[in-house]
Order: C-alpha cells, then structure tokens, then sequence
C-alpha cells in the first residue's frame, strides 16, 4: 500500500482488542457500500472512476488543457465546495503555494464568495492578459459561480467579441440537463460532463478537478493511475490488509469516546487546501442527525504557535490526523555561522527536511504525552502518483466511516437550508 | 462604539436573565485585569499601549517604512505566531489577499513554518530582488524564524556584502536581553523593540505589526487612533455599555452549555488570517487546564459548501461568531443578461455586496434554526481607524473571558512541549 496507517500514536488510546470487536461493523460498513453500487441511483460512481477512464476521456481533457495553456496567460476557473477545493489542492500540493508567482497560466479561482472586492481585484488583474475561464457547477444553477460566469462571461466578451469568447469558456457540469448545460449547447462552449452518479466533494477525479491540474502542467495520468492502485489495493474486506477501513474504525473508536474534532494536519504548507478538501469530503459526508466529527485544516509547525497551547493541554475532545510525506521531495542545508550568534550551528549541514520530521516526531509525542490520539497517514513521497492514490484512500475510509456512523456519507440534505432563506430575501420576501 | 454586539442569533439560546445573573462574574473579571495591570510583571501591557504611543515612536517606525519603501522591491517578514499573524491579518484585511500582485514592495512571510519547499520558493522569488527584511521574535531564540533567518541574511549578505545588507535588515525582539537583541546590537542593525510586558498574541499594536503595515502603506496613527477609542468606550465595568464584557459574557455561557467549538466567521475573504489571528488569541489564552473553547476561522459563503451541512445538522457544540461589516468598501453590480439562460436577472443592476449581505441574513437565520447561536460584531465599515478598535475590543473581551474561565489568559506554558521534545531528537538524544 502507497497509504500506509501508522498508529504508534494511538494505541494508547484504542486498543487491539478494541479494533477486533469493530470488525464486524466495519465489514457491514464494505458491504453496504458494495450494495450502493449495485443500486440505480447510487452516487458510488467515484470508486469505479479509475478504472473505468479510457484514454480518449484523458486527451479530451488534455486537448483543451493544452489550448488554454497556448492562449492563456490568466486561467480563471469559476466554482465553489468540491467543484473548487480539489482542483486548487492539487495545483498547489504538486506545484506550490506559489504556482502563480512562477508559472504560466496563472491560475485563479473565483466564484466560491460573493465579496465584490474579491472579484473586482480578480477581474482587474484579468482585464489586461489573455484569458480563458472554466466555469465548474454540476447542478449549473450554484449562486456564487453563476455570479462570477456572468461578470468573467461578459469580460471575454468585451475583450474577445463573442465568437473568440466562445473558444476561451470551458464548462464542467452535470451530464443531467440543466440550465448551463443548456447554454453551453447553445454557445457550442467546449463542456465536459460530470457523471450523475458523483456528488461534488467525491468529483476531484472528474473534469472538475483533472481539467485545472492539466492545465497547471500536472501529469493527470498518474493522477488515475494512482487512485486505481488504490483501488486495487483496498478491495479487500481484511482489516489487516486494508488500512482505510483501519483508519474508519479508529475514527469511530475515538468518535464513540467524545472526541468530536479531527485536525487534518500536514508539516508541509502546500497541504493547506488538500487539508481543506479533507475538511469537506468528511464534514458534509458526516454532519447528519447530530452525528459526526468536526474537521478541521491546520498546518504545523506554523499553527502549533497558535493553538499548540489548547491541543496541549485541553485537547481532551480532539484528535489529529497528520498527512506525513516519507522522503522530502525538495532540501535546504542549513548553514553554518561564523560566529554562533544564535546557539544553532549544532544544526549546520543538517538538512531542513530532518529538521521538519524531528518537529513532527516531537509534536506526536508530546500530543499524545497530553492525551490527544495521533494517527499517522504516511505517504512514500508528494508525486501525482501518490497524490491520487491518497485521493482514492480518504474517499473510500470517509465512506466506510459514515456507513459505520449510521448516516448516508453521499447525501447533504442541510445545505439547501440557508440557500433557501437567502433567496427568500433576495425576492423581498418576509422571513417566516 | 464602533464595534457593537448584536444579538439577534443568540437571544433565544442565553436569556437575558442569564446575563443579569452572570454580572458579577464578568464585573470580577474586570477587577482582576485591572490588578494585573498594578503588578510589577504584569503582561497587560497591550491595554495602555494606544494611550502612551507618543509620535516618536510613530515617526520611527514611519522612517524605516519609507527607507524599506525606497529600497525594496520585495520586504521579507521573519517571523511565527503572534509575530506573524497580526500583519499579515492587517495587510490582507485592509489591503487585499491580493495585495502582493498589485502593489511593490512585495510582502513574504517566512520563518512561520519549517518546509525546505517552502523556503527555497520564496529564496528563490528574492534572489533577483532588490530585498530588506524584518526578523520578528521577541525571545529571539525561536526555532522557526531563526532558521530563516540564516538563510535571508545569508542572502542578504552575498548579494549587497556585509556592509550594505546591515541596512537592509530590521529586528524587532524583545526588550529583554536575548540572543537577537545582542546580535543587532554588534552589527548595528536598526532595532525596534517589545515592550517586556507584552505576549506575541497581543503585540499587534508595537513595531511587530505597525512596521509591516507601513511598509505596505497602511495608516498606522490611524490604527493607533482607533485603538485608543475602544480603550475609552471600553472602560466601562458596566456591562450595557460595554460590549467586550458582554462578548465574555455570551461566550462563557454558551461553554457551560458544552459549547466547545467557536467558528469566527467573514463573508468577506480578505478577513482570513484576521480570523487566524483571532483563533491564536483564544486558543493560547483560553486552552489551559482542560478548559477552552475551540476557535475555527472558516471564511463564508466559501465555507458553507463543505462544513455548512455539520453546522446545519449537528452543530450541537458550535456556536458562531460574525464579523459583519456594515457597509462595503468596494461594490460590483450584476450585470443583466439579454437572455436569462440562468434565471438571474431578479438580480441584475443589484449590488454584490446586498447579495453577499443577504446570504449573511440567511446564514444566520438558518444555523440559529438548526440550533447553533450566533453572535454578531458589526463594525461600521473596513478601514484603519476601525481595525485598530476592532484588535483592541477582541483583545480586551478575550482577558475578561479568560478570566472568567478561571485561567490566565496570558500566559501560554504548554507551547513548550513539543520544542522540549523536537530539540532532544535534534540533538540525538534518545526520548523518555
């Protein structure tokens, strides 16, 4: 396995015999799963996605990629939740933070908010540079990027007339018929189509995520390939040959024992937005009927000075996920000083990566001295390869844990509620 | 006040009775900050600091602004935690997230993590730069912004010579004696310093936040200013006429009724690392002995397509806490379309900043529905004068809630854990 579950920082906390009376839950957890896929309207369609890809669903994708990066300078792809945080989290955990300070296209992502100060400095640092957008909505009816398509729509058509514009919009969305669907047939804009039986958060491995990383130059290919190792290797309903139903169980175990927050974790700030995809694939797929743990992204070393002190000493309701990455794939070699002024050249010639993993390794265990359970997700390296197979293993243990939870992890029936009351007053009507 | 406590979202979840029976509580919190203030080792420096800032502090740090203005192209800031947060919260708050693609000098932050990958980016961003730092740490041995500093005066060094990178570096550190301190002081290095009585997570207000904010042009006196309004309105130990103390109030209430997660919320994107900053100044002065709530920075309406569906359904030990702005700095107007392919043009020639403003209305009704409680700050509007009042009537309420916890919300003993541990694996020695 490319994913392995390390749980020296856990046994303390759940034990053997613990994990063994899990099992038959967690297996009735594999098998409704396996029966969801057998159902008409199932939304499983992300377990099967790597295998079933075929290499002219991968050149479509890099056809237009290779278009947008020849007429491009500023790539503007428009969405929000999962038809946003994969896609971002991708670009930068492959590339980096600074992506756009050292590559062309830029890439800038808007339509998640509805600040006008967001959009008008977006807009703004468009208007001048060649540009193409890429509008992600599967419903095709979402607010937020429905907003920015019309301002960046109508930019293109300023700028390009009509007829160019056409060649610069890109659509993602729903293979069911709805209203963007509609105008892009009308349009003839270049559309991609998200299968119906994939729900935004599990969609990173769709268009909606491929489209963007291609275009930041991301080899997509090893991206599937990776999430079908993946998929190879986590069939088995063994718990001791398949660590996502392992890491399911243990998040059950400490659920059941009141720790109602997890702390996505990575030593690396390129995680930042794959901590955040995290943050929604578990949320949205848990938080049902009073149920479920409460994600939460945060990066150390960086963030152990902000709430290093509370984790310490009142973490008694947490528990931390970290994302560890084996082998560095960049160094730095610390220097040494002439003179020692700041009592640190015993760390000269020591590389900064060894240097991040003793933090690492000091933190777990003064966590777990402190009482907060730390399971460890260990990747061999930060490659495209691994990155998809990280994907398929986080996709798959969220299932297995909302099955085992009681709740249907593929369903997110309370967010139409504040969508619901917005709109009532956007219309001017009374507040019930 | 410029900042007001509104109280729609929670009336129905702390009743007014409740409050009236918590005042002595909150009126003894106020009598021990103020014996704080009498003691010889008090850490409550932060309270007075508006009132004795005299123009010649102001001028100082006024000059190296405009000498780093003049010189650089890129500044680089050193440093972690409340070193590094309050600025970073300040330029993006009343700038922009997207202050570094519009404006020069450029703003780095490094030293606030430990990633190679991270550090050789921003090195190499630099290198062709005309380039002044700022190394920020008031103990002046803090690993983070040490490390990092090697490297940029290293840089600095090889790129001007010894002589001119002197000018080029700024250190701001503590008081006391310390490593920095007496390394500035060999080489002459222009130093401003931390007042001893003053913790990182409340030093926003010295040259740790002010030189950054005039290096990217900000209104420090206006900062200032603000500051030392919510010190006056803020005196008041009577609770109707001071909202810090009600804030504290609402806040502690709602931990009794096992409300362990505080989510700090904008929907304006430009606030995120001003909710970051936030969540240190809770999470360090609250998270002690078992006790705290948990703050989370979420970012809305952005957020509320990956947590929205737990707040929504099982936000049972949530509550939230909004900063509303009351009128928006910036506006954009939709614009209609000549066929309304996606049903929006109800909404043409309105502002974004009604529509973002009425997803706020929504927001709040629906979560206070699904039985989250929701307070409200309003602040007038976004600019200097209001974000000084703002950092100090969160930092004054965060006294008075740590004291009516029952802890003391300025000291932060549990962040020494981890370094204890990293440092004994650095220096291979074998763990307890």
């Amino acid at each position: 396995m490319a994913v392995k579950l390390k749980a020296d920082g856990i046994i303390d906390f759940v034990k053997e015999s613990e994990i063994e009376l899990m099992e038959p839950q967690v297996k009735l957890a594999m098998q409704l799963l396996k029966e969801a896929e057998q159902k008409d309207d199932n939304m499983v369609g992300w377990h099967t996605l790597s295998i079933n890809f075929n290499s002219n669903d991968v050149d479509e994708i890099l056809e237009s990629a290779e278009r947008i990066r020849r007429q491009a300078d500023v790539f503007v792809v428009i969405g929000v939740g999962g038809s946003y945080l994969g896609a971002r989290a991708a670009i930068e955990l492959l590339k980096s933070q600074f992506y756009n300070y050292e590559h062309t296209p830029q890439i800038y992502f808007v339509g998640n908010n509805m600040s006008p100060s967001y959009l008008n400095h977006v807009l703004n640092m468009c208007k001048d540079k060649e540009l193409c957008i890429n509008v992600i909505s599967k419903s095709g009816g979402t607010l937020e990027p429905a907003l920015a398509f019309r301002a960046f729509k109508s930019l293109l058509e300023t700028k390009y007339g009509k007829a160019e514009a056409k060649k610069r919009i890109f659509v993602t969305t729903g293979a069911q018929k709805n209203s963007l669907l509609n105008l892009a047939e009308i349009e003839g804009y270049k559309t991609f189509k998200i299968p119906v039986n994939i729900g935004g958060r599990f969609s990173v491995l769709t268009p909606v995520g491929l489209l963007p990383m291609a275009v930041a130059d991301i080899d997509i290919q090893q991206v599937i390939l990776g999430a079908k190792e993946a998929f190879e290797d986590l069939r088995s309903d063994n718990i001791a040959e398949n660590d996502s139903m392992l890491y399911a169980v243990y998040r059950n175990c400490l659920y059941k024992k009141s720790r109602r927050i997890e702390l996505f974790t990575s030593f690396e700030p390129d995680f930042e937005f794959f901590l955040k995809w995290c943050q929604q694939l578990f949320a949205e797929s848990e938080g049902k009927f009073g149920n479920g743990i409460f994600p939460v992204p945060v990066i150390y070393s960086t963030d152990l000075h902000s709430i290093g002190q509370f984790v310490q000493e009142s973490g008694q309701a947490l528990f931390e996920t970290f994302i560890d990455i084996e082998n560095a794939e960049d160094e730095y070699i610390v220097e040494k000083e002439l003179v020692d002024y700041d009592s640190l050249n015993f760390l000269a010639d020591k590389k900064m990566s060894f240097i991040n993993k003793m933090a690492f390794l000091g933190t777990v265990s003064a966590h777990t001295k402190g009482g907060v359970p730390c399971i460890i997700l260990n990747m061999p390296k930060k490659n495209e390869r691994e990155y998809g197979y990280l994907i398929y293993f986080l996709e798959k243990a969220c299932a297995i844990s909302g099955y085992m939870l009681g709740v249907n992890p593929f369903d997110q029936p309370g967010v139409e509620e504040y969508k619901t009351r917005m709109f009532r007053l956007l219309k001017g009507k009374q507040e019930e």
